[in-house]
């Protein structure tokens, strides 16, 4: 078996460049929201949560990163967002968008201090990371869909006001529900690797041991070699003495 | 009469922030295409034109600025993005939008020149940015409709190779047409415009003689004011020296 | 006389691009502080501070931006940055760029809710944007010079607990005393309006009365190409159907 | 010993935020040049070269990265920047800055064809990234020192014209020689990886044996918590229904 999903040339693009993009589409073709001036959450800062975070940015919107693996947290301040505790940005965010793959990411203590308007999307593994069952045991109505893919939940606030909560595709994958998915130009490279993993699978099947592999490192190397000739990308090689330098422990700085 | 599109609240926000997401918006519905890595032609770099530059820089794309104007070309230049005539853009865009409110923008000179898989739209004025026409008198073949939208032509370069040319929706507004146009959170501001201009010219109407008239200031002011509370943000208010000091000439560095 | 700050090709660059750059040059070679994951507060959204809060942004800080003008206000929440009274953003900020031509825009009520090591700056017209008076009344100790521009305040919080804060400069312009102004890319464009303006007055002597005069727009609009070209960059020019098209009204969609 | 440079701590952050600005601070300082509006060739898309692309354009010029990895080439050209290999962006570019590791990167045939004006600066390891002697040899005069740390060097080009083309620093670590070298506010995770390896080693004295040992894990965990703690930012923590749910394959989509 091969672990097609580890290729560089499949989760560096595909999670990210491909989910950052399909997961806002999803979300605009659902709802119409203009994202410039919006407090938008991010939950995960991964591969696809750096893909929408700065997509998000990209598109105007106020960028607001939660996390739980200090690492990625620090990255997320140091690329200039907002890092928070859901409880906190719970009560800020106009748009969450979970990326985590864990469950109940957003959940009961979060859904009652969103503010009115506020619309749910989630973009990770699993329906969920948004913990609908508690939402809909905790709205005083709903849902009620207020749109194609959109389902409204009124949620009665501590102080007597209440707070409409819209959930977009029953808290499924945005980017397959509510849009088309990824691009083309990405999934390419995607099932570049599939193919060619699985005919490396049959050339070598002699050799083969019953494990998972990693993609091997020219395959990957050569998916992102016809993908930049695809794009008309010219890059450059090395000289003799430069393969050399690199082979070498002799020069340094003079 | 009232100018309503030369208020602030109006032209500064709908042309740039409402046009910038609503026009990439038309152009990923329509075609599905990855903005990441490409290079998306900006014909006019007016506010319509440095909100879809800004917006398709914040989606990943490498953005080309073509101008008439030198002023609003050094802006483009200034901004960090590459400014070109169109007889080179064409060359080397992926993607071409049109925002000039001209017409022929993008025309048969360009087109001859264009990579296989170029796509053309526009989000000017009218359906004349991108001269069709002579589009059609040029192509071996099109327009065939290849996705709802998409119409496509083929060019037969000069070296005997052909190059597959795509337009959405006829060149129409390719935000009215393959997206839902701006938002309501930026319409509002336009609405709220002409709802409170309508109202002034009517107690005014015993002042106001037959001409055009700009928006008073202080119906833009109270637009953006009413904005700010809708989005929940407060802002500073000048203390009584600080007036003071704004009306004076008294103080300067110490 | 005439207004030369007025002329485009001085106040939008100049300001924007030249202020952007020096003034967070100046921070940097005053403190050498990492801009990547601070909160940095941006007082005024005029051209000068939204080149300091885009540049800062362009170098990984959280940028507040705070405002008194509700469609200056307006423009920033838009443009993706968080926009709050200075009283919130004086308990949250690491660095303070104050760029408002107004005066005690930091004053004593903000010094109190700081944090330990926030640094100051003013890029504004005159040194009393910071309240420095109030600021040395109100420390424990200080101005102590801790690096060359870098002056620290020691202030005393009401829970017992102190914060030290720095201003550089002694709150003149940041740009000019802790680095070298503006680079001369940008103030070719100014100096060329003061000549250009400088020759147009002397030849038109004769028919100007005694008033303040606006840069002729010939002259500005000759800056611009002049610069342009000086860059190596090319622009497109009107057809004569472009030309006839912008002065009719004969054409709208087919 | 500890490859403590492998440490995610380390090199994620020291090397892409550090170097990244401090990068940029040299060549402003030493050059005083305005990076908006630029052509900035970056060599090398690693760690380094990332936060230097990513800065420049956040200080608004346009940047070109060269790489010789298909990989690191693709992830440029999907971040937005344009791909080429050097002997093309020697024509274009205004100001270059390698980071690359190997030798020779910018060499005679790229000094042959670069504009009056360019600007040269490295990053990277060692001063050789910049073909020096061979600049020396071509050039018709230089070097000649126009600024403290920058030399100039007038090379002839084909047709009779001649560029002036800076060098700074000699071509040694811009970042070390014209500016302050990385802020405290990143060095202080690298020296923690040091300090607390160092520690490691001591104590694990008994169990090492003479090899390269990777940072350990929780040292690099717990330099990445106590950052946060000093950045005062709060992150969440996992529920204990979320432990269970992340090692375990029981729970999918609904």
């Amino acid at each position: 078996m091969v672990a097609v999903n580890d290729a560089n040339t499949k989760h560096m693009f595909d999670n990210r460049y491909g989910t950052g993009q399909s997961t806002l589409d999803g979300v605009i073709r659902a709802t119409n929201v203009l994202l410039a001036g919006k407090v938008l959450v991010v939950a995960g800062y991964g591969y696809c949560g750096k893909g929408v975070a700065s997509r998000a940015r990209g598109l105007g919107a106020q960028v607001v990163v939660t996390e739980i693996d200090p690492l990625a947290a620090l990255e997320a301040a140091m690329d200039g967002f907002r890092v928070e505790p859901m409880a906190e940005a719970a009560r800020e965010g106009d748009i969450f968008i979970t990326v985590t793959g864990n469950r109940d990411v957003i959940r009961e203590e979060h859904f009652k201090v969103m503010k009115d308007g506020a619309i749910l999307a989630n973009s990770g593994h699993f329906d969920i990371e948004i913990d609908l069952p508690s939402l809909a045991a905790l709205a005083a109505s709903g849902p009620r869909q207020v749109r194609p893919m959109v389902d409204e939940y009124v949620v009665e606030g501590a102080g007597g006001d209440s707070a409409r909560v819209a959930v977009i595709a029953e808290g499924r994958l945005v980017n397959l529900s509510a849009a088309e998915g990824h691009p083309a130009s990405v999934m390419d490279m995607s099932f570049a690797n599939q193919a060619l993993s699985v005919e490396w699978l049959v050339k070598s099947r002699e050799q083969l041991k019953p494990q998972v592999y990693t993609v091997p490192a020219e395959i990957d190397a050569s998916v992102a070699k016809l993908k930049l000739e695809g794009m008309g990308i010219s890059i450059d090689t090395l000289t003799r003495e430069q393969e050399e330098y690199l082979s070498s422990w002799t020069v340094g700085t003079r």
